[in-house]
């Protein structure tokens, strides 16, 4: 159950769906692989957005940037030709690059075992930086990481301090990976959008939930030095905050570009002041419908949303992503990490008081 | 005086300039003209960035679109250039072109005076669909209403239902133009940003106001089937929202993109979900210098804001596109436009208990 | 007949359509307004790509700016959406507002006429500064000029110094409209490819055909003073060049806006430098299925081409857009504008040595 | 000396610069490391574009996407950004991640070396895919080959079938690595355009050089059944091609991102037809300043071209991108790669007649 059903909080107007997850959006699985040693304090995060070969069956995708100080690898084909042909892969900032490797090998083994080469490859490796918690120059995720988050991947994950998450702050608290889903009806059927995040932006002050300065009151209620000296150190930070969104409402990969931007929106209503240091990116995919190689006469058939009716699938992207960071926050528990750097928890923070107004 | 200042309404955590409106930004001017006769209410405001002939010394200037359902004129050669060498005119949706002919008149006639010709310019023609309202079709501001706007602009000038304003809707509200400032000190020198908005965007439900949801309350307080029908028309409409930026800090054309991206985090916290038929247009120019055409050697010398020190203009852009946005609302009257549709004014529906929700 | 044909030269390695012109990529009409009356050299040109209420049933678009420095309205619309709901009009720079308030006319009559109404319209207005030749300031292009091109749109149009090409310049010689198209077979079926183009772009000695180092040889050839010395006030110009890209493929937004960038290689091949102060700017449309706005059960369905066929449509979009240009400066004649200025025709300057190399 | 120089072929209008490669644009060194084993025919080369820490004084820089069928890493930063703060490395496909994590590996030591820490790290990894003639799958280039290449980098280095070029084909032939520059004067004063080319892009029956056909000659020439064969297994392959441009011009980013775009002209002029599968990425940076992080007062002062005058940076950077392509298969060696493929030398086939066309 997502932490925010369990907390009895609602964010926006809409349901959230069945798991009130990224996994609502069709047979999409996340794994993660977590490494929680001391100074080390990092991982990996997979999400799978659909079952089969996504290299002979890929997804309608897009990707948007909202503040490019990111290293985010894969975006430029994903841009020209619309289409996810891969997991997408988080993890720290210095990572990206064996985390690239790691997914190219496990992609040519899965080829291999079905009698098929591997000569061109574009798996999305999106990053945030956990330098704060996580001694990211060692670069501490491997093959063996990313093979457990691929194939431990489930439709049922667990969030916060997990994956790529491990080392993440948000808002100046343990940050994370966080998820939600929304519900819509489109023509008489319901559809889903989910939002899978990876927090690590924001400022503690910044932050709001539903109008109620959160950020501010969890401030005041952090006498003791040491809190306040692991927010400080925060506060010079880089930050960054990835969202993956997915559904299975038909949509065009020019659709899903319109999609992704609303993600932004959700981050803004919780207090992102869209920083310079941080690499806020967005990736979209349905998972309607998939793109094969060759069709009969050379000419596919794709479904796709009236352009008219966008209005609630863009709400649902929203007020998912909002909803995905505040649960990243809820989920997330304390957590110690290099030079005894700390991060303290949103949920350790909240009283009866607090949590009444948010419930409200 | 600010609508927001007089009534006492802080905005986020800078404080506002001495106009607290866009024409702190430096040697900025604005006019309007306004034409309110029965079924047509629509007008032109115009935005001078700075004094002089802008052709020949133009300012550094970038333009963002947070949602392309619009048709406005000119950005593509700032988008190329990094360059603004004229005033900003705004407008309803179908008189874009007869304001770009007076435009082109205008200047033509200044250039003459001055013994120059006129065989190349790029206004900026940006518009909002005021059709609920007025008459749209009749494209009715010609040459006389956009020399008139050009000719009387100051630097105290009108906000609310007035020039390009006067036909627009906000928030199913009476919406129009708007405008607020913030100061920050970088390298011990003060600046300021400024925000004047054109709004015609959102619904009135998602209204929120510093975390206190006003478009409900509203809403609620609106018991005569009158206005709830004519909001019912509003939801209908298109919408959209331009926002122009100016600033006398040092900003390369880069760094004014950057900035304008911004100006979605403001109208994200006042409640916009950035809808499909809303053409979200933001413009944002730096006073601090002059691009001129031919340098000794070719080479010309620019200031630019050090990349790190830009999260204190990032949020002053995002605060004053909140805070001018609030203030279209607030400084708006109650308006009868074509076939007597009515918009409400924000002010005639806030109590007493409700605007000390707001001032704390 | 082309002009190409007619004079058996050949561009490329795919054949031509059957009238060798944009018209060949469907129902596309095309209808000029020429105004030759001293110092007035100017015109409008109407691109009318399909039949019926273009903002009933839009048809898939997109546009490519190859380099903005430019004033073409309308594209933000078409990149945000991915349609086209309007004629194109070209006409020269300083007459884009009274084209497009001239468009709207049209367009609210036709609807009128039809009983219904026009509240928003994104008509497209793309433009070259023809002021070498025309007197430019006068905005000579109004209501009636651009009615009379749209009405006498036809399948069959003229080419050369006509419509908005009156007063182009292109490579140092008259240029103006050219049109070319290209025929491929896909899944056994033929389609076409045609662009239309408006030049007026580019200097003499650049100019290569087939190899030919035509633009070198001419300028050898024109021993006058009068020649060189128009020539000479040609380098000093601006240049723009836009190019109308059409096919009855059925190809998405984002496969045209692949589509709109390859007619680069053809300007590039006739020798355009893509100077600094030309907008060069593309625009790709599909006629092979038109988008509605309500669809039963919100989703409709689309045809589109398997992403791994494109090079053919690639290479017959940079194929027709290199045929077109040469097409509108072989057609194009000699002509005298603005204070006695002369752009020479290139058919004038060509022997039958040098026709004889074309034709290899 | 260059492979043009040598063999006097002159392209284009302007003069070379003295080493006629990339290194004319300043202290930029390039440096290379080779497999070449039998079925692993790869490797990578390394461009370090300034001498010092460039997380410390970055250099201005930009990125254009001709077509982005391409794995680069990196490019999402340079363009919001607009520095650069790493060697560019070019490597196959799917090295791209190793090749990353040597990168930050290898700036981790420097940085090390130097007391300092590196948290945050943004290496540009390009590529384009030689898995026609290497084992692409075995990512054969690890740090000892990314060490060798960074640490061995000299303004003197090698072109053709080396480093990263080491597989790769280009227009049917033998393709790699290949260089150029050009020179000119802006104010009195000479200024370089180098470029350097990773080419693996192209048909051979399309390579058009100064207007010859010589893709078509050599095609009628190689009578022999293996070429011929090896000639139709490239038609399928990918393809790609690399371009980098360096500049001593103070150019900002906007302007390099325009110089950037010409590119493409240069890769036309050769007969480039910009194909589906082909990711062609150009980056640009200028040495001419560095952008350091702090200055006095937040403000930083930075030279750069008036924008009038770029047509002949413009004009710099086309040519120096067609010679550099043209070097880089006038410079390769015929390759023998993976099951016996071969790739054939364009230097091979040319005869003192057809050499003596390509010199007229």
């Amino acid at each position: 159950m997502s932490k925010l059903r369990e907390l009895g909080i609602r964010i926006g107007e809409l349901d959230s769906g069945p798991r009130d997850s990224l996994a609502d959006a069709g047979e999409v699985r996340v794994g993660h692989a977590t490494i929680a040693d001391g100074r080390r304090q990092t991982g990996v995060t997979a999400v799978i957005p659909a079952p089969g070969d996504l290299l002979e069956e890929k997804l309608p995708a897009a990707a948007v940037v909202l503040n490019g100080f990111g290293k985010t690898l894969g975006l430029v084909q994903v841009e020209e030709l619309g289409t996810l042909e891969s997991p997408i892969l988080l993890t720290n900032t210095l990572n990206v690059g064996l985390v690239h490797d790691a997914a190219v090998e496990h992609a040519l083994r899965a080829r291999r075992a079905a009698g098929l080469g591997l000569r061109s490859y574009n798996p999305i490796v999106a990053e945030c930086n956990d330098g704060g918690l996580n001694a990211i120059e060692e670069r501490a995720v491997g093959r063996a990481e990313v093979f457990a988050a691929l194939d431990g991947a489930s439709s049922d994950f667990e969030r916060g301090a997990v994956g790529a998450g491990r080392g993440m702050s948000c808002h100046g608290l343990k940050g994370g990976v966080g998820s939600a889903s929304r519900s819509f009806d489109i023509g008489g059927r319901a559809f889903a959008m989910g939002a899978l995040v990876l927090s690590n932006h924001g400022l503690l002050g910044d932050l709001v939930v539903k109008g109620v300065p959160v950020g501010a009151i969890v401030e005041e209620r952090m006498a003791s030095a040491a809190a306040r000296r692991a927010q400080a150190a925060r506060e010079a930070d880089g930050g960054s905050v990835i969202v993956v969104l997915g559904t299975d409402l038909p949509l065009s990969d020019r659709q899903l570009r319109r999609v992704a931007a609303r993600a932004g929106l959700g981050l803004a209503r919780l207090g992102s002041r869209l920083a310079h240091g941080s690499g806020e990116i967005v990736l979209a995919f349905s998972t309607a419908q998939r793109v094969a190689g060759a069709s009969p006469g050379g000419l596919s058939t794709r479904r796709q949303l009236d352009e008219e009716l966008l209005d609630l699938p863009f709400r649902a992207a929203s007020e998912a992503t909002e909803a995905a960071v505040l649960d990243s926050l809820l989920s997330a528990t304390r957590t110690v990490g290099r030079d005894g750097a700390v991060r303290e928890a949103l949920a350790d923070w909240l009283d009866e008081g607090l949590l009444a107004r948010l419930r409200a």
